[in-house]
């Protein structure tokens, strides 16, 4: 099994794939306009808040993602834990190009989103209880989220 | 000045304004429908975090709310503070009916969506720092909010 080891989530890295959503200093607020881009005019923006009540430890051996074809995908932790941000980059077919599967680990505080249509693993938290707002845009077909298998990858640490 | 009781902030008490955001229980996740109502075609989902760096003490007095006439407003918090939710019905003519006005501690962990077009007091919290998540929709023109004075009210506690 291949190992993956977790690089701190930082703006630069991730950009390819999404946005860091980083709270502002003292007194500020700060825009993040990356978030909730939709491909479906019949779909609709949601809200939802999720509470993680298992953790994960690593190396940790991961045999799944996901993503969602015309959505982005926001997350915005309620809870100061670190977590799980995988995410590869499509190959022309479409599916995951598993050789270029990046892992990192979001510090306590930091949000992030998923672009629309990028391969990310599904959400695992270092730390439990875990609760996350999420906005994404859904119309309730199966167009919402696509899964595929991919051969397990481990993370460790970092 | 007239004085104004804070009342918990309850789904059922609050139904008329907007809805509250509770976070579900372990392991589970909801959804909150009535985030992100939009009523202008050109405007744009926006997500942005607000870092409230100073904490306001009851009684307090108040002169000011704001409506967003096209659009939801939601608050998530990312820290575990209380803080102000006020709220008015419209009178014939689209203002304020500050008779009607009621006033809210949110407790720790609540978020709130005010829903499209309701006068309310702005972000006020009795604890810092507090960062909270908000979604609303914008155009970047002068109907994305809509600020009026009015007769001051004491707020203070229930």
């Amino acid at each position: 099994m291949r190992d993956l080891r977790l690089e701190p989530l930082t703006q630069a890295a991730f950009a390819p794939f999404g946005e860091v959503l980083t709270p502002p200093a003292p007194g500020g607020r700060d825009y993040f306009d990356r978030a909730l881009a939709n491909g479906r005019p019949g779909a609709w923006p949601s809200l939802s808040i999720a509470h993680v009540d298992r953790a994960a430890t690593l190396p940790l051996a991961a045999h799944r993602l996901e993503r969602h074809p015309a959505s982005s995908q926001s997350f915005v932790p309620l809870d100061a834990v670190g977590y799980l941000v995988v995410v590869a980059p499509a190959r022309a077919d479409g599916g995951p190009d598993i050789d270029g599967l990046r892992a990192f680990e979001a510090a306590a505080g930091q949000g992030v989103t998923y672009a629309m249509d990028v391969w990310h693993h599904p959400l695992t938290v270092f730390a439990a209880p875990a609760r996350f707002a999420i906005w994404m845009w859904r119309d309730g077909t199966t167009g919402d989220d696509e899964f595929v298998d991919m051969p397990a990858v481990r993370f460790v640490a970092g």
